[in-house]
């Protein structure tokens, strides 16, 4: 999937008017800023974030990846591909995740990072009111550690919140973890997608399915953690086998850009344009042959619109939402997506009443992630 | 389904320990009393609940059904084959609903029965700090209107609320409205098989299948009061259709009472003592009949367990329970039920880690809607 998250196809839906998608503007203001960061499967990611849950970009507006000659051949993150992109990434550092993935030196890594966006910005550490980190795994959010992240090798129970304070200098009350799709879904209901919006489940349509809830403005998160696992909900008793998890026929299953492209390739006639695909058929690929009117394309994706569809009539009869976000690779289908989805989900819809919930695209992209840690930040210390 | 939701088979379940079914004291304090009214398909039900989720009991603990007479040919509740069964019913004052549903009569029969319910504990109308209410139906929760509700004929837009504070002489903001699946729960929550527990999902199986969720303490109710309809939710695509919302596979055309009923008169074969039952096959029969050794009885509970096992790992992959409760009519079917269905989760629950959340029977039987209605006008008043 390398396609740009940053860029929606023109006319997207989105469910609250208003809200740009970049969120970026100029360094206007002196009032308190958060710091976000994303530690991701292949990259960390920083960003200064205002109150009102905009990038604070740099002086001159530039990109600033001071530390792009960190890739390794690890790096397969399609922010690669965008490393000139410069807009997009305004008020962003970045470098690769790499190879060595110790916590202690990753921290030393993000410290770097936020020393260059606040130098970029023309802040110091004095201006800032809190710091969030969002990574993936199961998190003891309460407690602030990374139980186990299978990206993030060796790391077990790894106390991130005692170790990041620390190393930035800050209260441990300022600091916070957050689960990474938990953190695009506060990012995108505080200045995406949903913005103001208190009941809104998000689903990341990539290597996996990654789901996350807001109910009532307050994210989901059962008894351990584990609640809005929409992705490992069994769809179809009984059907496709997938992943690691050991249960057949789950969502991911059918609604995943690797799904999508396994299932592609599993059934490929001759007759499919997809023939002429020469690296390894990746969903994106699936999308385009079928809006160019390859028929096998088309059929894989009415098919996966149509599972994803029944997942989301699922998702609404457990948390009845005002909005559906699709967000990761499969997203990028845009409007492609949406169209298939929202007609499946009138066929599946119960006739109790007409269809009110919304399917949109996520509009944050890949900076999501760091712009909802941020939040999360704030939120925790606005209720302490 | 005609066995006692009251009387749980010896051994079963709870999540909570020191929980008695009964829930049932002797009018021993004088502390504030708040009223529970049921307004169920077939009957009215009033109780006195004290503050810590107990029917009070009359002074001479009987059972006073001093309307019984009001029974109709439409009552075909299993109230009526319990009607001796004093013990059980303890401080509730019950009639049937009989062929009149005009809401201003209801009212009046409801402070007739709260008024019998007050004079046999001895205490009178002062001595009542709020009072709720539950209804089937689409609710409008907030503002203490029903919407529509199947079994109260004519019923649109009912502002309940008022019209029964106005009856009862009440301040209307004591009153509260309370979907009955929602008020089950929080009884259960409050003084039952999950008593002090945050994270906790209630199926009832019976002609449906019912659904409420505990997240973190809260009812969930999303954007328009509709989460928690599990039962509703699409559990085999293209599967089994059933009931009148025009969705098939849903998990109520599984694992309902009802469902599980026509599934056995729909392929019984010659072999089956199944055929033995005399009047149309109930749901209780099958369960009874696969504990004889009766095989094509004996498939259907497994068949039928492994749906609501499904059904029940999907509520974990959506918000986390630590207890599932089971009620309604095939929880009657009691350790039987369980065992099937906890068998069935174990192979369907994902390798990640192992099964933590309990399947439990719910304690409070037919009274769980009044005594939870009692709770959501406790709740209602503390927030205030």
């Amino acid at each position: 999937m390398a396609l740009d998250p940053m860029s929606p196809g023109k006319g997207q839906k989105r469910a609250a008017a208003g809200n740009d998608c970049s969120s970026i503007h100029g360094n206007t203001s002196r009032t308190g800023v958060f710091v976000g960061v994303d530690v991701g499967g292949t990259t960390i990611s920083v960003g200064l974030v205002d109150e009102q849950g905009s990038l604070i970009s740099g002086n001159n507006n530039s990109y600033n990846n001071s530390n792009n000659n960190n890739s390794n051949n690890n790096n397969n993150d399609s922010n690669n591909s965008n490393n000139n992109n410069n807009d997009k990434n305004a008020g962003v550092q970045w470098e690769s995740l790499g190879d060595d993935h110790d916590p202690k030196q990753l921290a030393v890594r993000v410290r770097r990072l936020v020393d260059a966006a606040l130098s970029e910005a023309g802040r110091v550490m004095g201006d800032v009111v809190g710091c969030g980190v969002c990574t993936p795994g199961l998190l003891d959010h309460e407690r602030g550690i990374v139980r186990v992240a299978a990206n993030l090798r060796g790391w077990k129970e790894v106390p991130l919140v005692d170790i990041l304070s620390k190393e930035m200098g800050m209260e441990r009350s300022r600091v916070v973890l957050e689960h990474d799709t938990n953190a695009a879904l506060l990012a995108e209901s505080w200045s995406g997608a949903a913005a103001g919006l208190r009941h809104v489940v998000l689903l990341t349509l990539g290597t996996g399915v990654g789901g996350a809830i807001l109910s009532d403005g307050r994210l989901l998160r059962g008894s351990r953690g584990q609640a809005g696992e929409v992705g490992h909900a069994i769809l179809v008793p009984g059907g496709r086998a997938h992943g690691s998890a050991g249960v057949d026929g789950i969502l991911e299953a059918y609604a995943s850009a690797t799904a999508v492209a396994a299932r592609a390739v599993q059934g490929l006639p001759a007759s499919s344009s997809l023939r002429e695909v020469k690296a390894p058929i990746e969903c994106v690929d699936v999308f385009r042959h079928a809006a160019a009117g390859d028929e096998y394309a088309a059929g894989i994706v009415s098919d996966t619109a149509k599972y994803l569809a029944i997942g989301c009539i699922n998702c609404c009869r457990f948390v009845d939402p005002e909005v559906i976000l699709f967000s990761g690779g499969m997203a990028e289908a845009g409007e492609q997506l949406l169209e298939e989805v929202s007609k499946q989900f009138e066929l599946h819809h119960w006739n109790i009443e007409a269809v009110r919930v919304k399917l949109c695209l996520a509009a944050l992209g890949r900076h999501a992630g760091l712009i909802g840690a941020a939040r999360a930040a704030q939120l925790a210390i606005n209720r302490a």
